[in-house]
């Protein structure tokens, strides 16, 4: 019988190249998307879709309103999502899209699915090249989560099986997830990383995520399949 | 200048008491309380209620649906709340009343309120003695998110200055808390601990929660000012 695994879904690149790797390996995904108060929707459309085309076991949207904290370019409007004309441009700081607290948040919740379905895996897409200088995109801080999660549930007292959480990108260069993804059949199409859509939903081309994922698909000697 | 901290406050008896000792060092407090999905409104009334006592500097109800999850009788109602005729008669197993990962993910949202407020002070009720068998009730799990938590923020990549999560109940029995809290000068009038509170918000005085409290009380030689 297959074991369930939890695998949180934005609707972006990482993450479905993340959900595809967690079908492979040969788990029962459950899906777990957030309306945390980012800028647009259209991101949850994507991962609405891509649940579906990936015939996923469940796929949850929880609100949880982290726009009432502020502190982010990506949950409050008055500030403004950074634009460059090139990758080059990128600066080593945390930039203003980092929302406080977010993977922790996200991956909590992901941990309280866990303990209900009797999960003891979960898949989080966050890699630590080619990203945006995230503190909660570091192997470090993942490794940390997961002892702590080993003694924040049922699972740490009655049982022995650690819980695990599969970081499968973190070593990846935005180039080399793309082509792990095309391997394993990932629409990219159905994808959006944009900060900063546009009102139909196209990407700006110039934020970060943009830069980052063109990037990653002309290492591939393809074009980005969404363009703004 | 006073510091900020962030302060969880569910209206029950020991996050009164945390809340009050946290004024008592100074701290400039923000409370937090969840809306996660709970039996009944009434711990929420009481937090609003604490909070305007303690003149805190903010309080926030956050919004987060647990109840989606299940797996626990605090937020489904298919599941009984268990009632004892006595303290004696509590088991150690984790009960049915568990929630599960819920003080992971109040923390994590409490992590993200102090990360947008520049707080690096955290202060939770949980304590290890007269509980009931919560596997996130214990030391060794807020030392493990205290140690994620320094990891997971911008202050864990820019700051030396580590987050703290204050637990100034821990080692203390329910006698001990309400002790330490009656010298603050807490109203315990204004709490609520029950589990499963009557139409009114009258505590069952059955539960866990309820047997624990009125054990503290007795220790202390008076009834509780709370009763059903």
């Amino acid at each position: 019988m297959k074991r369930n695994a939890v695998v949180l879904l934005s609707g972006g690149l990482d993450s479905a190249t993340c959900l595809a790797i967690a079908g492979s390996e040969g788990f029962k995904v459950h899906a777990i998307s957030f309306r945390y108060g980012q800028r647009h929707q259209f991101e949850l459309e994507r991962a609405t879709k891509l649940a579906e085309a990936w015939h996923v076991a469940s796929h949850r949207i929880v609100d949880i309103d982290l726009a009432q904290f502020g502190g982010s370019a990506l949950t409050d409007a008055a500030i403004g999502v950074p634009k460059s004309a090139s990758v080059d441009e990128l600066g080593d700081d945390i930039p203003v899209t980092y929302v406080p607290a977010r993977n922790t948040v996200f991956l909590s919740l992901a941990l309280a699915l866990a303990e209900t379905i009797d999960a003891k895996d979960i898949f989080i897409g966050v890699n630590s090249l080619d990203y945006s200088g995230y503190p909660d995109c570091r192997g470090e801080f993942v490794a940390a989560f997961e002892a702590m999660a080993n003694l924040a549930t049922r699972r740490g007292v009655e049982d022995d099986t650690p819980l695990k959480i599969h970081t499968p990108l973190i070593d990846l260069t935005k180039a080399e997830i793309i082509r792990r993804g095309l391997d394993l059949g990932v629409d990219y199409s159905l994808t959006l990383s944009c900060y900063d859509p546009g009102e139909s939903g196209q990407p700006c081309g110039h934020c970060d995520a943009c830069l980052l994922r063109q990037k990653g698909f002309q290492a591939n000697g393809m074009d980005d399949p969404v363009s703004g």
